[in-house]
C-alpha cells in the first residue's frame, strides 16, 4: 500500500487546526483563542531575549531570535494560533525609509515629504523581508500540528500615517490633512504600500503562514469619503493581489476604531474574517456584521490586567454574545506590558473551562 | 401702555437665536454654525492675548482676558454661537488637584491615588469657578442678540482619565484598568465629578449660558458594560441634577469616538442634542440617531486645514446628509492651531452661500 502523499497529510493535519476550522465558517465551543502581541514584554522570557537584541528592527529580522519569542507563548499557554514576531514598520524599512525605535518613546522614521514617500518603490521590498519568511519556517517546525500560524502586515493607511508623521501621533493630523489636500500623491503612496504589502503577505503564505492578518490600527477618525479611499480601497487592492497570486489562506482584517464603518469594511474589502476592537459595541456587532463572516475579538486588554471577577464576567459576556457564530477569542488590542502572565492563564481557564 | 416686561423682551430676543431654534427642534437652512475651539491658537488675536497670560489656568479664571478671547471669533466671523473660553480641567483644579500646563506638552496633574482622588469633595467646587460665570456675563454683554452663549464642562469619565493618568494619554490605560479592578472607588470619583460638574453647569446657566455642552472627549475604546457605567450613568446624573435645579437650557452631549454606542448615549442620558465626531459614519448617524434629536457636527478639522475643493465638497456632503433635520454645523473635533484663518471664512461662505 502506497504511503499517504505529503500534500494529503498536510491537509489532514491542517483540518484539525481549530482556528482554520472557524475561519472556514465552523462554530467551535470553546472557540479557538490567541492574543494580539502574545509574544511580548509581559513575558519574562521575552524580555530576556529582547535584552540581547538592542536594535528592534534587527531583532525582527533575526530568524533565530524572532522564532524563539514567537514560540514562547505557545509553550507557556498552548494558544490555538501563533503570530510571527515582526513589526508593521518593516515595510517602510524595506522600501527605503529609515526606521528606528527610541527607548520608551516608540518608533521614529526619517523625515520625508509626501512627494518623496510616494516615490519609494514597492519593487523588491518583500525580498528584503525574507528573514521574516525564514522565521515563519522555523516557527512552523516548532509548532504543535493543531496550532495555526499567522503572518501579518500593517494596512497601507496605518503604515502611511507613521511614514508621514515620522512617529506615532495622537490624531494623525498631518496624514489626514495630506489625504484631503493632495489626494493624488497620497493615493499613489497607498497603492505602492498596498503592492509591497501584498507581495510580503504572499511570501509569508509561501513560507508557511496558514492565515494572513492586516492590521489597520488607525481606522478611527476618518469621515466616510476618506475611509473609502484610504482604508477600503488599498485593503481591497491587497486582497485582490494576494488572491491573484493563488493564495487561498484566510485573511483577517482589523480596522481598529472604525465604528459603524466596520460593516462596509467587512462587505467591501474581500477579507475572510473580521477582528473587532474593544470599543465596538458587541450587541451592535452581533446584529450588523455579516452573519456568516467569522469574527475575532474583543476583550479589553485592561480587563485582562484587572483579572478576577471582572475578567470572568467579560469572558462570559463575549462567549454568550458570539455563541452559535464562527468566533475566535482574542483581545480588542495588543496586550500591555504590565498584564500579569498568570491572568492570561486564568483567561484560558475561563474560556476552555 | 405698559412697557414690555424684561422677561418677555429676553424671551423674544432669544427666540431669534438660530442655534436655540434648532436645539428646540426647528430645521433652519442654512443651519447655524459655530466651531469647537473657535477661540484658539489659529487666531493671531488670540495668540496676542495668550502671550500676556503665562499661566493657562489663571488665564481661564481671568474674566477680562477670557471674555476678550471668547468674543474674538464672533467679531471676526459672526458665528451663531459663542462658547465661553475655559478648560475641562478647571473641575479637578477646583476640587483640589493641582493642574498645570507644560509648554508644548499639554496638561499635567498632581499624582494622586484613585482612593485619594475619590475623596476630593464636590462641595464648593462650582463656587471656586465663579470667575467663569463672570466671564459669561461679560461675554453676553458683548454679544449680538442673535448669538447664542454656550457654557460647558468635561464629562466625568474624560476628566477622571486626566486625573488618574496625570496627563493626556494614548489609551487611558490606567483609568480603564482602575474602572475594571476597583469599580466602587471609580464610581465614587465619577459621582463626585458629576455633582461638581452639575453645580458648575447650573451656575453657568444662571450667569447667562443659553446652552450647556458636556464634552466626553474620551468615549472611545470602552466596552458596553464600561460605557454604561462610566459614560452614560454619570452623564445622566449631571442632566438630572441640572434639571432638578430648574434649568431648562438645552444640553448638547458629545461622546467623541463612541461609534455605535452613540445611539444608547442619545437615548439614555437625557441630553437635548448630540454632537458627532468626524469618524462617525454620516449615513449611519442619519439612519440611527433619533430622528427628532438635533444633531451637531461633524466636519473633519483636517479638511478645514486643507481648504479648497475638498472643503467645499465635505460641507456640501454634510448639508445634504442632514437636510430636513434640526442640524447645527460644526467640526467633529476642535480646530487645530495650524488651520489658516481664511479657511474658516471660506467655510462660512460655503455654508451661508
Amino acid at each position: 500500500m502506497a504511503e499517504t502523499p505529503e500534500v494529503l497529510r498536510r491537509t489532514m493535519k491542517m483540518a484539525k487546526r481549530p482556528l482554520l476550522q472557524v475561519l472556514a465558517g465552523e462554530t467551535l465551543s470553546p472557540p479557538p483563542v490567541w492574543l494580539m502581541r502574545q509574544a511580548g514584554r509581559y513575558l519574562p522570557e521575552y524580555r530576556a531575549v529582547r535584552a540581547t537584541q538592542p536594535d528592534f528592527i534587527a531583532f525582527c529580522l533575526n530568524p533565530e531570535a524572532a522564532a524563539e519569542v514567537t514560540l514562547q507563548p505557545i509553550r507557556r499557554y498552548g494558544f490555538d494560533a501563533s503570530i510571527v514576531f515582526a513589526d508593521i514598520l518593516l515595510i517602510p524599512h524595506a522600501m527605503g525609509q529609515k526606521v528606528w525605535f527610541e527607548k520608551g518613546e516608540g518608533p521614529r522614521l526619517a523625515s520625508l515629504s509626501l512627494q518623496d514617500l510616494a516615490k519609494l518603490s514597492p519593487e523588491g521590498a518583500a525580498d528584503r523581508l525574507s528573514p521574516v519568511c525564514e522565521t515563519l519556517k522555523r516557527v512552523r517546525a516548532g509548532l504543535p500540528d493543531a496550532c495555526t500560524l499567522i503572518g501579518f502586515a500593517g494596512a497601507p493607511w496605518t503604515v502611511a500615517t507613521y511614514m508621514i508623521e515620522g512617529a506615532g501621533s495622537k490624531d494623525r493630523w498631518k496624514a489626514r490633512s495630506a489625504a484631503w489636500s493632495d489626494p493624488a500623491t497620497m493615493d499613489r503612496l497607498l497603492a505602492n504600500l498596498a503592492d509591497a504589502t501584498a507581495d510580503y503577505l504572499i511570501a509569508q503564505a509561501h513560507a508557511g503562514a496558514d492565515v494572513l492578518k492586516i492590521f489597520e490600527s488607525w481606522a478611527e477618525g476618518l469621515p466616510a469619503p476618506l475611509f473609502d479611499r484610504v482604508v477600503i480601497a488599498p485593503t481591497r487592492r491587497i486582497v485582490e493581489r494576494v488572491r491573484a497570486a493563488g493564495i487561498t489562506a484566510p485573511i483577517i482584517g482589523f480596522p481598529k476604531g472604525a465604528g459603524p464603518h466596520y460593516v462596509h469594511y467587512a462587505q467591501e474589502t474581500g477579507i475572510t474574517a473580521i477582528a473587532t476592537d474593544h470599543g465596538l459595541d458587541t450587541g451592535w456587532a452581533v446584529a450588523n456584521l455579516p452573519a456568516s463572516m467569522p469574527v475575532q475579538g474583543q476583550l479589553d486588554p485592561a480587563v485582562l490586567k484587572a483579572g478576577g471577577k471582572a475578567l470572568e464576567s467579560e469572558v462570559r459576556r463575549l462567549l454568550d454574545a458570539w455563541a452559535g457564530r464562527p468566533y475566535v477569542f482574542n483581545l480588542g488590542h495588543g496586550i500591555n506590558p504590565d498584564v500579569p502572565p498568570e491572568n492570561v492563564g486564568a483567561l484560558l481557564a475561563h474560556i476552555r473551562g
